[in-house]
């Protein structure tokens, strides 16, 4: 043994994740995460607005959190103005904590109310990052359903009676109500009302995640549900999906007893979110956000017509469901229920396309082997198609399904 | 109550840290954290940089770790090229994780190494964030003896050796071997080989911080232990004190055992460190390390001074010990024991002086009430000698030390 032979797999905690394999690249029909369309990242601007930016507090960057724990002055000023807007939020700079994505947001509010076994409700079909998250604490998750305009009541009334029956009261109802991940649904305002009205009877706060709330069709939709009750309701964002994932943007908004709280989580958990990206999202969307939005929102609703077009061509009638979405960057499909796509991820990942199977975006995984999550915000049109053809492709000669594309009908290829 | 009074007291999680104060501003004499000097942030260069790499790389923002989980492969190399100098590390990009300053690089080698209940080795006085991250895991820590040039290789034998008769087993020994914080020494070549010998022998990892190495007056120093030894060590790094910490990236530098599983703990934590910072840093930094670091380590060296005849002139003979340190931004001191320096935090705060009482960069808490770190490169020099004159005023106020100032006797004064 080289250098003494000094061995670690004996030193190594238990519980860990395997290693991680070397990287060798994204796959060509890429699918899945939250990525973002590369030709819809303003680069002159974003080096235009770092100039400007630099230019008036570069010197700042000397000291660690140069306007506090709760982030940089100008984007939290920037969360206040764009809340203020669809979302309806009233709230001030005091109010809004920075974080590094919204990804460490939910960290924030998940050590802030769970302990081990715990129990949670999220949506029947919800984002596979929270559920990653909630395994990962021993908390149990309950999955309410949804229909096509999201959380219905009288599943969320069940679930809590049913709860409280057994005298377990759970500490949050996680939901994304605009935008809903994956189905893409917009809860109606009645709904929100509603929603409300129940947990406030129940005691149980509401985790409301507005990632893709930026991204509708039309730009419009009902208040959030923090606008409607800010004592009972802790908001999350993210600028991961209105400008770029790879700056680690997202912020929390919630009334002072709990924003006190996720600050003092934050300033435990590091020392600070990466400023420059900070400055320099604040400096760009505080003159360009409407438009930025409103091209890129455009943009995502060509590429979902695009790839239902594809996906309705390829597979015509093999689609037992799809939820058109009503903005975001995703479709969540139902195959036939003899087909797992569990089993068609390592195939599909040998033609170069990646998909996120339905099992880790549901809260039952088991029920959910014949839905799949599409992203089409990275792909081009072109990619779309091809990937989806190849996926049917795939998916064929693993299930003999779909039978039918593009009106013709398949047979096993000899090889 | 308002919003028919919901109330989250009782859903919080046992063991939060208290509430965030409301954030009021730094204090005016700051002696406390990493900050750096404003002066030597190189704002136009930044811009200049960020505006190149934009050009070029823009685009790649639209993607989740578009360089793979490793981080921007751009930062990866600056670091490749950075560590072949002084520390003189061979390694390739692959052997490379970009961190979200050298604080997670902790985490990860803590999450990957540490179980509750478990044993570490750090040095007697050490970095005061280690301290609170290993109390927080439920980890015994032992503090071994330093003397003016680091660790001592007996005390850490006999720590060793009496851990070894109880059974235990330290999972690491953390050191920070070049510009040792508090202390500011510099380990011999020779205590580095005694080092890894001693270690290797018992089976130890070593845990080497080299946070401040690059900021020697007189740029050079040893190599790294992980030089020295890739397979029993795990290295990292920081940009935080070359360039400025608000940029919130590190490294860690280890073998491909060690950075596959740091690599997937990292996934498990976020989903990347912020990509302007990374790319705006490598982009710097490709350019202008060596000029950048010389300029500031000048400049760093000039406060130092400032500060040693501050201390000197206000408080004299009561000056127990001064630890000279051969680079970095810190002093270490004591003061005669009768100075409990915790007792002067609040009187200091309000005079508007702030500085690291000594218990929280020592692993005997008890035993060093009479030190104190005082960090010397965010404040100008005028800040410098009058902060230290007040905070000797109040020292004098509070304990009736230091006797004399400048040379001139001090009276109690009359308020």
């Amino acid at each position: 043994m080289p250098d003494g032979g000094f061995a670690y797999s004996h030193l190594f905690a238990k519980h860990l994740p395997p290693p991680a394999p070397r990287w060798t690249g994204f796959p060509k029909h890429n699918f899945i995460g939250g990525h973002n369309d590369p030709a819809r990242i303003p680069a002159a601007a974003l080096a235009e607005a770092a100039t400007a930016v630099l230019r008036r507090r570069g010197a700042d960057l000397a000291l660690y959190n140069f306007d506090g724990p709760q982030g940089y002055l100008g984007l939290r000023q920037l969360v206040v103005d764009k809340v203020a807007q669809r979302p309806a939020i009233k709230c001030t700079t005091d109010d809004v904590l920075i974080t590094s994505g919204s990804g460490q947001a939910i960290d924030l509010v998940n050590g802030l109310l769970l302990e081990h076994g715990d129990t949670v409700i999220l949506e029947e079909f919800t984002y596979g990052g929270a559920l990653t998250k909630l395994k990962r604490l021993g908390v149990n998750v309950i999955g309410a359903p949804l229909d096509d305009e999201g959380l219905t009541i009288d599943g969320l009334a069940r679930i809590i009676e049913d709860l409280g029956r057994k005298e377990i009261r759970p500490k949050y109802v996680y939901t994304i109500p605009t935008v809903q991940n994956p189905t893409g649904s917009i809860l109606p305002r009645e709904r929100r009302e509603a929603l409300l009205a129940l947990t406030r009877k129940h005691g149980v706060p509401v985790f409301e995640d507005e990632c893709y709330a930026d991204l509708t069709w039309d730009g419009s939709g009902p208040p959030s549900l923090y606008a409607m009750d800010p004592q009972q309701v802790i908001h999350i964002g993210s600028f991961s999906k209105t400008l770029a994932p790879s700056l680690r943007l997202g912020y929390a908004v919630a009334v002072p007893e709990v924003l006190s709280r996720l600050v003092a989580c934050k300033r435990e958990a590091d020392s600070g979110t990466g400023a420059l990206d900070q400055m320099v999202v604040a400096e760009y969307f505080s003159q360009n956000f409407d438009d930025h939005v409103g091209g890129l929102t455009q943009t995502l609703h060509e590429k979902l017509d695009t790839m239902v077009e594809a996906v309705e061509r390829e597979f015509g009638t093999a689609i037992e469901k799809m939820w058109y979405p009503k903005g975001g960057i995703f479709l969540w499909l139902k195959l036939p229920d003899r087909v797992d796509v569990t089993k068609l991820v390592a195939p599909a990942a040998k033609a170069g396309v990646a998909f996120n199977p339905g099992p880790e975006w549901s809260c039952n995984a088991g029920e959910t082997k014949s839905h799949l999550r599409l992203c089409f915000a990275l792909p081009s049109k072109d990619v779309i198609r091809q990937g989806v053809a190849e996926f049917a492709r795939v998916c064929f000669e693993e299930t003999g399904i779909p039978e039918r594309s593009a009106n013709i009908r398949r047979a096993v290829s000899s090889n």
